[in-house]
């Protein structure tokens, strides 16, 4: 069937003049996660992981992806032609480094421009002048050759009422434009999901586990134009409540469509966009007419700093989202052993326990609940037909969240099952250690996260040890539930905006881990929310509010590896974790919590 | 006497066509300090601050300095007609500004663009172009004004031999020319005196406490160009050995005086150097005549890295050096009450220990020794006419280091003189704490000092306490005492490779304080030699190893307030300390030795 399938793009590609047709996984919105429609790399090649380019020549096709895929893509391509290039391995080029070898003099490389970021476009295209060739950017072959491929998603789309968002469409238009004239822009085009759905107070469900509404805008001092309408009337999801809301914003609707073309035709003044998020055919179509400022966009900050009614909100979000998170602590530590437990049924489970809060609308990511050793893999997925047992002797990880009307929340608990070693309760402890450090540190304000970061690690590296992740990241509002420009990591990037100063209202998640290969695996995380503390001589001192409110498992810790300071960290969150939630526990429930939360 | 030479400045402007002269305090090397010659701003304004800016246009005259001047300042410019601009009060100007301000449409600015920094010139030369200003930047108007000015400095050259510097002189060439290929660059200019007296193993006394040669360098992949012989042969100091020397190495001695018209005529190609370390006039003399590629000096991170030969003798100089403040601080504490002592005559007699060390050269910075209130300012400078008298009841601050053949030492200590408050006591103990937690920092290979500063900030930051200045700067190895690309600040500078990652033979000054104006002040200083630890799975760790070995004065501690972890560090310290000085100590003194480094 792939065979089948490669020979017809060769075919096409053959017709569109094309000698080398690259397809890699995206949306033409840079998205965390794609839809059915955009699996065009899944499609040709068969393997289903969520990461991977895919390049088809006349002679050969090559699948690259990274570490986390080697196995699965192995066992997906084999029978097929198509070559497995592992990224990172010893002598395995990238994709450009392939480009430039297998293509000649003067041939050309196609691919849909819409699904290639901006800056590997760029780069191809630098690779590959030096053999004279040529880049058709503007052809989806798969248009022509998947017959049942799946519709654009258009779902319904609704309104983020101000008690939720805090602020109004209009306003933040205005903050946006304001932006613009220091910026001297005097257009602005946003492609990126997260951002129109914030400045715009709407939702939607067009990405998996990102309640976002797919479109592009384009902002002017005078206009805002949303490209979201579906050119079939039959499937339009703008309601006339909806077209009226735009309309009090002064927002103009236009066909999802039309984008292109429309950028095609902007001419004269400057363009303000952030190339790191848009796609290369934006700025292909743009070029020439347009000079481009290329500068983080204005929402990408501002969505991060949360205003009064998104924190008040968020509270109250992380107290539901806690009352589920304790509940299935209580149940898993009550039925180990007597009920049958797998990975699948506990995610299961804790799923219903969420699905009982009202304000509850869906995972804000797929729940990773690994046991024993599959907690070492930091990305581990569990499948039903192949997943492990929960049983007394290990630990389980669990890292979970869920959206709300009022946020969106990540968590991560460690379980101790049964017995465990004393190296288990070792790493453990070292982890919450890691973990209370850092939320309980203040700083002056001007501080970034590559500032705070060792104060995680500092733990860890004492003892020779660390994680290959980055200590935390930003968190959105019922949107991406990993958000920049915030985050707790200690590489510098070149781009050091990337890594923002903290301010007030930023949510970041603190949550350290460690994993022993074959054994076992630790995370612990809570959501952090950046506060102002004292202004005195020396400046504006910040500390960090917990926003989750779930017990550690006591089981865990091992109480002599504590340092008095952790101790009386760990006292005092237990007390806060009682007092905000014992409230909704009774009976034979509420003495567990006691005793989760008692004083050690 | 300010008045008159305002006057003929006044008239030589006229002269030459020049509306508005700029004179800021600079040689044509960007030193740290400079010598008689150099002091032009002093001898047109009075002002004998190390650090100012006067501008002198026909109607008006205004100097421009720092906070640590505001007081000196006034009173000095008083009785003449310059007016004093204080830099970062509220509404007081830039020089930028200023000029902006009093120069008219089509003026023309003057200065002797070898004092001004390139990046000065280019803001002064965008902000006069709005007004069609001309800048004249070849003319010193000194030279025909000031009769008594010194000479320029070429004070005697020396060779630092192989067995001071672990690598020769055509060895680190050839490292560079290997740096400049990898950059693309045909020729690498190089003004800056410590990078030229590393780069070929010469010192000499040409700038106050830094043992340089006044200097500028050419090279090419043929050619090396040393532009340093005086025009005048009677002050020759280029003796037979050194030319041999200089021949030995392939490079070839020029004239200091024709450097810049040397550099005009090279034409073509590329040329490596650093734009924040070059004077202006270097910049127009090439500008057109070759492509400028803007990168740190090579030179400037092969110098931080001290080889094994600079290690090992590094630590020598310091174990000297801890003999002499050790032994001061023995006489201090012996005769503290007894003897009469201001802060001068404790700056003398701790010259005079270290002048007992032969391979003692000169101070390596003029030595802070600061009693009481005087602590609070962390600048201070003690004059003979107007010092402190040192007498039981407060701290003294003493900041000093030495330049040996070995390398240079920079060292602070903070004495508790007789009974001292509870509070200085505790803001003792917190700096002390600071300093422990960033030296005993354990990290990952890749960390620069922006990642690690907060290890020292830290136990400030949490009581609501802060110094504003850096924790720690590098050091040179017999040259500038403040030496990068290695530091530990917390704020994120534009360009960040100025805040090198740490790399195994750096060193780097671990010095948090803490500044109670009017009561007293605090620091604390060692010098850290970064190395390598374990490499394991996760990485290659690095840790401190420190050269600094005197005792903490424990009459400062306040044992309750150390944690666990602090106490055990400071023991290990003094552990260290005692084993490595006292077999140069012997009767009652190293009874007190003893008792100084016991633990607690």
């Amino acid at each position: 069937m792939i065979q089948e399938r490669l020979s017809k793009l060769r075919a096409s590609m053959k017709a569109a003049g094309i000698d080398c047709y690259l397809i890699p996984t995206s949306d033409y919105h840079d998205s965390e996660y794609v839809s059915g429609f955009f699996m065009v790399r899944k499609y040709f090649s068969g393997f289903t992981g969520s990461a991977g380019t895919l390049v088809v020549s006349g002679k050969e096709a090559a699948l690259f992806t990274d570490g986390r895929y080697f196995i699965q893509a192995a066992k997906e391509l084999s029978g097929t032609e198509i070559q497995l290039m592992k990224i990172g391995e010893p002598g395995v080029p990238t994709v450009k480094q392939y480009l430039a070898r297998i293509m000649g003099e003067g041939e050309t490389l196609g691919f849909d421009g819409r699904v290639v970021k901006a800056d590997d476009g760029t780069g191809y295209e630098e690779t590959l002048s030096q053999k004279h060739c040529r880049i058709i950017w503007n052809r989806d072959l798969a248009e022509e050759i998947w017959e049942d491929r799946p519709a654009l998603p258009h779902n319904p789309v609704f309104i983020l009422e101000e008690r939720y968002s805090g602020e109004g469409a209009s306003q933040k238009i205005g903050r946006v434009r304001e932006k613009m004239k220091q910026e001297g822009a005097d257009v602005h085009i946003l492609t990126s999901l997260d951002d129109i759905a914030w400045l715009l107070n709407i939702r939607g469900s067009d990405v998996e586990s990102c309640p976002v509404v797919l479109s592009y805008m384009i902002l002017t001092q005078d206009q805002a134009l949303l490209f979201a309408e579906e050119t079939d009337p039959g499937e339009d999801v703008w309601t006339q409540e909806l077209r009226r809301y735009l309309k009090e914003n002064q927002v103009e609707l236009r066909p999802y469509d039309s984008f292109y073309s429309y950028a095609a035709q902007i001419s004269g003044g400057k363009a303000l966009l952030s190339k790191g998020r848009v796609n290369y055919r934006l700025l292909k179509e743009l070029s020439g007419n347009l000079e481009v400022i290329d500068r983080p966009n204005p929402t990408s900050l501002m969505k991060a700093v949360k205003n009064p009614t998104e924190m008040e909100n968020l509270r109250k979000a992380h107290l539901w989202d806690a009352l589920a998170v304790t509940r299935f602590m209580y149940w898993l530590k009550k039925n180990l052993g007597k009920l049958p437990i797998t990975e699948v049924s506990a995610i299961e489970y804790l799923e219903e326990l969420r699905r009982k809060c009202e304000a509850y609308r869906e995972p804000s990511f797929a729940t990773i609940c690994a046991y024993g050793a599959n907690g070492a893999l930091a990305h581990y997925s569990a499948r039903k037909e192949a997943c492990a047992e929960i049983k007394p002797g290990s630990l389980l990880v669990v890292d979970s969240g869920g959206h709300y009307l009022e946020g969106s929340t990540d968590i991560t608990r460690t379980f101790a099952l049964g017995e465990i070693s004393r190296e288990m309760k070792e790493h453990f402890t070292l982890v919450l250690r890691a973990m209370l450090t850092l939320k309980n540190t203040r700083f002056l304000y001007g501080c970034r996260g590559v500032n705070l970061d060792i104060r995680a690690r500092e733990v860890l590296w004492e003892k020779g040890l660390d994680y290959k992740h980055g200590t935390g990241h930003g968190v959105g509002y019922l949107l991406s539930v990993h958000e920049g420009p915030n985050s707790f990591r200690w590489k510098l990037q070149p781009d050091y905006q990337e890594n923002a100063v903290l301010e007030e209202g930023m949510v970041t998640t603190d949550e350290p881990g460690l994993y022993i290969e074959g054994s076992h695996g630790i995370r612990i995380e809570n959501e952090l929310l950046c506060r102002k503390g004292e202004a005195n001589e020396y400046g504006q001192f910040m500390y960090f509010e917990d926003l989750t409110c779930v017990p550690i498992d006591l089981d865990g810790v091992e109480v002599s590896l504590l340092e008095e300071t952790d101790r009386k960290r760990l006292n005092a969150y237990h007390r806060e974790v009682f007092e905000r939630i014992s409230p909704y526990f009774e009976g034979e429930e509420l003495d567990w919590l006691r005793n989760a939360t008692r004083e050690i």
